[in-house]
């Protein structure tokens, strides 16, 4: 099983606690992480991963490995820049956004486009004639969004 | 000047007839439409540009031109799905987003990601922490949209 | 009918020549004009449909339109570098190789993959087990590729 | 050091057989194997690399792992299709070429494009105005390609 972590190259130490809390239980689970590969929110769910024995795969923008997280097995330079999202996405059987700032928006509209389970953390809150669309899952915890991710793929 | 208009492929009479106008106006500026090139908004907005005397582009996600608009002049089948999103963004000089879905979701966030101007009508609103994100310029109309994205184009 | 015309970003004037007679007469057969929308054989085959009266489209491999060809009608910058390669060759109905470098080389093979017809002049030589590959036709002269492009586009 | 192996869907057993050695021997260097995910060479590099207690990724055309060769540590399905061997290719450090058709002649095209070392084994023969290209290097033997892969890679 795949789970994409998304969020933002950068940001500040209780997003990253929580970024790494994610990629902790998503390894512990016995699941692979998928993220961007860079710093910040994929940095540390990478991070936590490794500290709980799982496989980390990073697919990153450019065309050199330049630049991305420590904590990856495995690190993909894609050379195409923000449509490796889609990628990302594609990936995944099951993605979980964490805070994040205007990539992050796209990869959810991307995994959600493709009927992928979005599980939100401290993220976009997303509203259609003021009411808001349910398509992505929020949780209010690293374990309780670990869970509905490991479990919404499985289904 | 390449202007993108982004909705859902499919959508009811009263998008269809907003996201005409919009392609209109688009031609009417003397600019290029350039959409996704299948039905609903992309579909109306390039019958619109056409009925404008514009120059109409589809870029399209699948291997072939089956499915798409009978108004693009050039269409582009791409083959890469769901990855031509981030091509119809990087391409334009300002986007507009009529209604939309998902997809349009991840078009909105794709823009502001490459730092492009986007415009919404009847959109996706979009917060984080409660508080609405400014990084879209909401319009009332058709003609205001394309009014801002015009300008914010060519700056 | 989309005709790509695929060749190198630099070349001498002999190439040339034959490049932009390539693109006048893709032109003159009402075919639109797909390239990678830089220099060389790229711009000289824009530059011969533009004389022909014909449609340009470049498919640029950078995130913006810097240093694509001015004879270019639509010049979409698609940001995902030489992956870009993929979309010329599924766009087009026919490809006709004219000389031409690695890339090229990609783009022949690419094409041929896809089951695109490729007609080839003065380019890539292409053998396996010492017995010439006969995937890609040759052509001697600008008149017979484009001829030979039109007829296998149709069928 | 990510090493990648290139070569058709479907081949005969002398071809698979050379794929699978060099999969071992690209494990038994230490370096991850990279391959387009599907059957024939990439399936037998594959299988070689893990009997090599190798790392294996595979970077697939589809949307889904449906098909994906069993001997991947780690498959991505990107669903950008024939674009995905633009990826692979930029993944790698050197790519040795076994064999193959018209895909494998993109990759050889693409890496060579890139400025990746190059190495051929029973694969295509490129020339130009009738003399060989040198940008690949031929190769005798699964020990030959890897060790002049690994030391390209290297410089």
């Amino acid at each position: 099983m795949y789970i994409a972590v998304i969020g933002a190259g950068q940001c500040d130490s209780k997003i990253e606690k929580i970024a790494y809390q994610v990629g902790k239980l998503i390894a512990e689970n016995k699941a692979i992480l998928i993220c961007g590969g860079l710093g910040g929110v994929m940095d540390a769910a990478a991070s936590g991963a490794k500290d709980g024995d799982g496989i980390t795969v990073g697919i990153l923008p450019g065309e050199t490995r330049v630049g991305s997280s420590s904590s990856l097995d495995i690190a993909i330079p894609t050379g195409i820049g923000e449509a490796r999202n889609a990628i990302i996405t594609r990936a995944a059987d099951a993605v979980i956004a964490v805070c994040g700032e205007y990539g992050t928006l796209s990869e959810i509209g991307l995994a959600l486009k493709m009927g992928k389970p979005v599980i939100g953390l401290d993220t976009w809150q997303l509203l259609r004639n003021d009411a808001y669309d349910t398509g992505m899952i929020r949780a209010k915890s690293p374990k309780e969004a670990v869970d509905l991710a490991i479990e919404s793929a499985r289904t």
